[in-house]
C-alpha cells in the first residue's frame, strides 16, 4: 500500500511566516469511490491570499483553514484513477488541491486544461493569476486607449499581467515594483512604459515623471506608502481596483488610507474585490485572456521551489518581495 | 432707473467664512436683450458645495468663483421681463442666480417648476438636495429592502432626504447628526431607526445597537470621526457613496481615511459623485423623486435667513452644523 506526503496548518501566523506553522504528514493513497477521481499534482501554487486563509481572523471572504487541516491551495495536476463520468485518466486538471502530493476529489470546482498547455503556463496565466487580472481590470478598471494605468506589485503574477493586457490595449502603463531587477523586466520585457522602485524612487516625483498626465486607472495590489502618492494624481473619473494589501497582511498596526475629499472631488469609483466571487466566470475570464495569449502579449515567469517541503518556507516570499515571477511549488 | 444689491466674492477663506470674504454692491437693473429674461429672485440656497467654489484649490471638479465676480448660488424666482421664447413673464424659474436680487438670463440651467409649488420646497426637494440626495442613493447606494443604511449629515438637507427615500424603500435607516435636537427630528419625525450624535456618543458602542447586523449602505456626506467606526461595519458587498465631506473642507490638514483591506475583504465599492456631472438628468430624477413626495413620505425643514446680506455669515453654519433644515435666503 503506497503513501504520499501533504502538509496540515498547525499554528496561526502572528507575523511570521514560516515551517513552525505547518506538520508534514504521510498518509495512504486513496481509492476513488464512485464519482470521485485521484489526481497526482505535478505543481502547486502559492499566492498571497493564501495568507489571509491561515490567519486567525474569520472575518475573510472565505473560509480559513482550520488548525490540523491540509493547508488550501490551487495546483495542477493529472488524473491517475477515475470513477468519474467526466474526468478520465491522463486529464491535465486544475483545481484547489491543497498542499499534498495526491488529491481525492468529486470534481467540484476541478476545470480540465489542454494536455498539451505547459503546466507553469496554465498556472501562470489561466489560472488565478491571469482570471484575477483580467476580472479586476475589465469587470472594474475599464480601461481605455490612451488612458495611464499604474500597478502595484507589478512584477507579481497578477500585476505582470495587468499591466501586459492593459499595454496591449493602448494605455500608458507604469508599474511600481521592489527592486531594480524587477523594474528592469517589467519595462525591458514586458514592455510597461516605466517603473517606480518603491524601495529608492522618491515616488511623488517619479510619479510625475512617469505619469504627466494624471492617473486613470490604479490596480492596487499592495498597499503601503505608493498608495497615497498614486491617489492624489488620480484624474476625474479615475478607478481604483483594490486586489491586494500585501503590505498589511501579517500587519498588526495597518496604515491608515487616503482622506476621502478627492473621492469627490475627481469622482473616483474604488473597488474591491476577490475571486472566489467570480467562480462561476472562469470560462468567460479565460476566453478573454486567450486571444492576447495567442498574439504573445502575455509574457511570465516562474519561480518554481523543489519539493513539496519547499511550500512551508516559500509564502514568506511573498512578505519579502523575493519572488521572482508566478510562484509554484514543483512536486 | 432702479437698482438692486448683489455680493461679489472679495477674499478666498483661509479656515474663516465670513462677511469679510465679500462685498455688497449696488447694480443697475438691465434690459434682457433678445433671448434673455430677467429672473427677481425670491428665495437663494445656500449649500456646502458653495465652500468649494470660493476655495483657492483650482483641482475642484466645477470651475472656482473667481475673486470679484458675483458669488455663485442657486436660487428660485420670478421672471419679470423677457425677450426669450420659452420663459414668461410670471413664470417660477430654478437656477444659478448667484448672490443678488436680480439676475439676467439666457435660459441655461435654468429649469421651470410649478407656479403653485411653494418655493421653499421647490429649493429643498426638487432642487439640489433632492437630485443630490437621488441620484446619490440611487445611481451608487442600490438600497435593498432589509438591509441596513447609515448616512453622516442626516439632519442636513440631502442627508435628510437620502434617508426618508430608504426609508421607504423598506431599509433599516441610521442618522448620523451633532445635536440631540436634530436626533429627535430624524427619528420622531422623519422616522429614521436611529440616530448616533456624534458629538456625544461612544460611536462604535451605539453604531452595534443601532446597527447589529452590519451597514450595507454608507451615504457620507461629512467625513469626521465616524467614518473610521461606519467603515468597520459595513458588510459583504457594501456600498458607500461619498457626496460630501463638510468636517475637512476647511481643513488644512485633513484627517486620513481608513485603511483599505476592508475593501478587498467585503468587495466594498466606494463611489464619489457631484452633481454637475449630471446635470442633464434633472428631470429625470425629479420624475424618480416624486411618487415619494406625492405619498407625503418627504418631509423637510428649512432654515430661512431673512435678505441679501445674511447669506455672508450664514455659510459659517455648515462649519458649525448650526443650521435646521435647508437653509437658503429669503429676498
Amino acid at each position: 500500500m503506497s503513501t504520499y506526503k501533504a502538509i496540515n496548518l498547525v499554528k496561526r501566523p502572528e507575523g511570521n511566516i514560516g515551517p513552525d506553522l505547518f506538520e508534514v504528514v504521510e498518509k495512504t493513497v486513496p481509492e476513488p469511490a464512485e464519482g470521485q477521481f485521484l489526481v497526482k499534482q505535478t505543481y502547486m501554487s502559492l499566492d498571497p491570499a493564501m495568507m489571509g486563509w491561515m490567519s486567525a481572523d474569520t472575518d475573510s471572504y472565505i473560509p480559513r483553514v482550520e488548525l490540523g487541516d491540509v493547508m488550501r491551495s490551487s495546483g495542477i495536476g493529472e488524473v491517475v484513477a477515475s470513477r468519474h463520468p467526466d474526468f478520465s485518466v491522463g486529464d491535465q486538471v486544475i483545481g484547489m488541491f491543497g498542499w499534498q502530493e495526491m488529491a481525492l476529489t468529486d470534481g467540484t470546482g476541478v476545470n480540465k486544461v489542454d494536455k498539451d498547455l505547459p503546466p507553469e503556463m496554465a498556472l501562470s496565466v489561466f489560472a488565478l493569476p491571469g482570471l484575477t487580472a483580467t476580472q479586476g481590470l475589465y469587470g472594474y478598471g475599464h480601461p481605455k486607449s490612451g488612458e495611464t494605468l499604474v500597478v502595484s506589485g507589478a512584477a507579481g503574477s497578477v500585476g505582470s499581467i495587468v499591466g501586459q493586457l492593459a499595454k496591449a490595449d493602448g494605455l500608458r502603463v507604469i508599474g511600481v515594483v521592489g527592486s531594480d531587477e524587477k523594474a528592469d523586466w517589467i519595462v525591458n520585457d514586458l514592455g510597461f512604459d516605466g517603473a517606480v522602485n518603491y524601495k529608492t524612487d522618491d515616488l511623488g516625483a517619479k510619479l510625475d515623471e512617469l505619469a504627466p498626465d494624471g492617473i486613470d486607472v490604479y490596480f492596487e495590489n499592495t498597499g503601503g506608502p505608493i498608495q497615497d502618492y498614486v491617489f492624489e494624481r488620480m484624474n476625474a473619473h479615475g478607478r481604483i481596483v483594490v486586489c491586494g494589501m500585501i503590505a498589511d497582511y501579517t500587519s498588526s498596526n495597518p496604515r491608515p488610507g487616503p482622506n476621502w475629499m478627492r473621492i469627490i472631488k475627481k469622482r473616483l469609483s474604488i473597488q474591491g474585490f476577490t475571486m472566489p466571487d467570480h467562480r462561476h466566470k472562469t470560462k468567460e475570464l479565460q476566453a478573454k485572456l486567450t486571444p492576447y495569449v495567442q498574439k504573445g502579449q502575455i509574457k511570465y515567469r516562474t519561480h518554481v521551489l523543489e519539493g513539496l517541503e519547499s511550500a512551508m518556507s516559500g509564502l514568506s516570499l511573498f512578505l519579502t518581495g523575493g519572488n521572482k515571477g508566478k510562484l509554484m511549488v514543483k512536486l
